[in-house]
């Protein structure tokens, strides 16, 4: 019996012991409560998390927004019906104040699906599956085909000269830069061909371009996303295509040079329809009038379901009240959170939430808008000593993995409040899978991790009521 | 023509200042160029990581490791394929000395796919998704059937005693605490069940145990994983069942008090056989008798490919060769990986490479056993001035986003070089994800972004490099 307990014991420590060593890499042995603003601020802080990683209604929600309503592209019905349902959805919160602010908007509609292939006399067709780009106009029910070339600047293009380009179909491929450490900086290294690609290729008479994915991703999702005209350049169609099949493009245009492209889009541009910002708030106990903004943008490209850009900016804004609600926390200024409309095409939402600083106080404006990943930190767009008080707070979020604390963007839809001095705070997330699903038919809800998206309302809910009780 | 260009201008300037916004939010304004050790450092920890991320051999590498050897249990056949493989592959790279560690390991066989279900004669058969717990005994060829006794603890079991429990079927249903930032948290809230059920089942009387999967995720993936018997207690089998099933069972059984439970294994423990670790190395060239360690382990759980458990990390180790070989960087010291067998039943492999340390002088050991996602940074189980030094490592690596420096732990499989005064280092990644693939059919290889898991490779090479230029 005595034999059998101590077999007992050493095989419960024997378990224990390599349990520990394991949670010791996961975990980290140390006690991590760093020392905070004040030991009550430390338990709301801590009672906001455990909340956000215990509930299930906004993963529902995202759900029920991604996969009954859908992408959510401007001036859409399933754009008008996101709309309605977040409208809805604050409503039955019994929050303090729920309304729409109404605005115009663009109505692009993609038309039927898009139809492309590359060829020759020679091999006949490869199909390939390329999507219309945001804004762009359509081909005509006939599709337009041309040979293609193949160019990786803008540059390229002017040495090529009109004689080698007009009537032509202009394939630009220049890849992501994939060195970056955060996912954007490669975005940001390509997403120029997206953008002003149709105008570059109309002013040497292309009639029309083939885009490569703005994604440091290896995928076969083509990647959508707004591009521009030049008013005076004849507007002509463009479409993206993944990155892997623009290097099966260029493999084959490198084999056969004579390799011809034809596309067909039937996209075009409707006359502007009404739509909504959708608002709701919490009263401030003590400053009502004073204003902490907190939101993400309704709409998205029409790809995907819009889950990760930006349909978790929105659901966390509405887990930031629902916290707020659940947990009792009595804000001395208010709460407000704010649904912006027509992020993707002109901004016509944040331009004209704009309109309200006539007449409001803000004191901060925080967006949600880098996907439903695992939060860093925040970074700010303010004066030095506002973003030397938002540092301050870093201490409070260390427990919580949150380290990045810096000046920095704060998000399309509240940079137009800019103008008004107020502060502008972004939530950073890790961005390694960003461009995974951004923009594209792979952004959709099983992609969002609901963790992770808790772990972003957290934070901001966290960051809100120490603005509140301390200012900025 | 003037009024055109003015125009273009502002077109680019319009999508210029969007774009800005957008990309300030993703990547922040300010330069993060970090004081580091020195320029040269700071340009070769640049170059690594440029490298990694370009790289796209080692998400080849686990690819094959995953989809054509695949899981990787200890004693399997697949296993000794793994051991073969990693070794071709490091003999292929011409590193400057490859070879194997001889060991024996146990031969625990899964058998044939378990049934389970739960039924009345009432309402017939509900069919459950279970898992063979790993070194479990089987129920035989007729499987076991009995009532279901549902507990949250093991103190429940003690107070309904043996009068209530002989000849059932105990069901641990203790949910994973959600609550802790990191998943490891949870998963060690709930995990005893798993690991000593059997022993407290049997204790009573039971004949089985049915247990909650250990995770913080709501699925319907059983998880595997170890557990232990008591000799001097009947061994009673023991499967797992998914998160979302345990809560569909518990259901059931407040509905049907007189709920009985079937389930059949065929799993069995089978003699011992040989295996191996592999070791690959690059000598150093001022002092090739110290080495520097970094390593994960080979085998695996069988239900998916033991991707995240831990594929990535052996192949994380591998590219850290290659990154030294890429590069041209020669080390002082001697950089060797190792690919442990057998951490996830009996830790056969690590206890023999401790015995290494007789002979041979380590100066640092590194795991990364978290799987393939973004890292935070490191933690060590060193003495408090090595700490000390890990911590003045982390200017450097600020402009990856690593931050977190701390006393920790390094991982199991080196745990065993902790008597011989080496310190320990494991590489933190974020651990949101970990556990909706760990043990369970979801530990694929679609589950792991190659970027994600080249920032791992390359923060642990950078950490070598520091480590093998300024010591610890």
């Amino acid at each position: 019996m005595k034999k059998r307990h101590k077999f007992e014991i050493m095989n419960k420590l024997k378990y224990a012991a390599i349990l520990f060593l394991f949670l010791g890499l996961i975990y980290g042995f140390e006690d991590r409560n760093n020392p905070v603003s004040t030991p009550e601020d430390s338990l709301v802080i801590r009672n906001i998390y455990s909340e956000a990683l215990v509930g299930t209604e906004s993963y529902e929600n995202l759900m029920y927004l991604c996969k009954v309503i859908g992408g959510r592209l401007t001036g859409s019905k399933n754009a008008e019906n996101g709309v309605n349902y977040v409208f809805d959805l604050l409503k039955k919160m019994n929050i303090d104040n729920v309304y729409k602010q109404d605005l115009m908007v663009r109505n692009w509609v993609r038309g039927e699906k898009e139809i492309a292939y590359a060829f020759t006399d020679e091999i006949g067709r490869i199909g390939f599956n390329v999507c219309a780009l945001g804004t762009s106009v359509g081909t005509g029910e006939n599709g337009i085909s041309g040979s293609l070339i193949e160019v990786k600047s803008f540059d390229e293009l002017k040495i090529l000269g009109r004689e080698n380009i007009e009537g032509k179909i202009v394939f630009f491929n220049r890849a992501a830069d994939e060195r970056g450490i955060s996912t954007g900086y490669g975005y940001g290294s390509s997403v120029d061909q997206r953008v002003i690609g149709a105008i570059e290729g109309a002013r040497y008479g292309a009639i029309g371009v083939v885009v490569r994915s703005a994604t440091v991703s290896h995928d076969n999702f083509p990647h959508t996303g707004v591009m521009h005209y030049n008013d005076s350049l004849t507007k002509i169609p463009a479409v993206g295509i993944s990155t892997k099949e623009a290097d099966e493009l260029d493999k084959q245009l490198s084999l056969f040079k004579n390799l011809k492209f034809y596309f067909r889009t039937t996209c075009r541009q409707n006359p502007d329809v009404p739509s909504n910002n959708v608002i709701g708030e919490i009263k401030g106990s003590e400053h009502p009038e004073e204003i902490i903004l907190v939101g993400g943008h309704l709409d998205s490209w029409d790809l995907g379901e819009g889950a990760h850009d930006d349909g978790t900016g929105v659901i966390q804004g509405i887990e930031v009240l629902r916290l707020y609600q659940k947990l009792g926390i009595k804000p001395k200024h208010t709460i407000r959170f704010a649904a912006f409309m027509d992020e993707e095409i002109d901004q016509a939402g944040g331009r004209k939430y704009a309109e309200l600083t006539k007449n409001e106080k803000h004191i901060a404006a925080i967006e949600s808008d880098g996907g439903g990943f695992v939060p860093f930190g925040f970074s700010m767009d303010g004066t030095p000593e506002q973003v030397e008080k938002l540092k301050s707070f870093q201490k409070d979020f260390e427990p919580y993995f949150l380290f990045y604390f810096r000046k920095g963007g704060g998000g399309v839809d509240i940079s137009f409040l800019k103008k008004a001095g107020i502060p502008l705070i972004g939530l950073v997330v890790d961005s390694q899978r960003y461009f995974d699903y951004h923009h594209s038919g792979n952004d959709v809800f099983e992609n969002v991790n609901r963790r992770e998206m808790q772990l972003g309302s957290a934070a901001m809910a966290s960051l809100i009521f120490l603005i509140d009780k301390y200012g900025l």
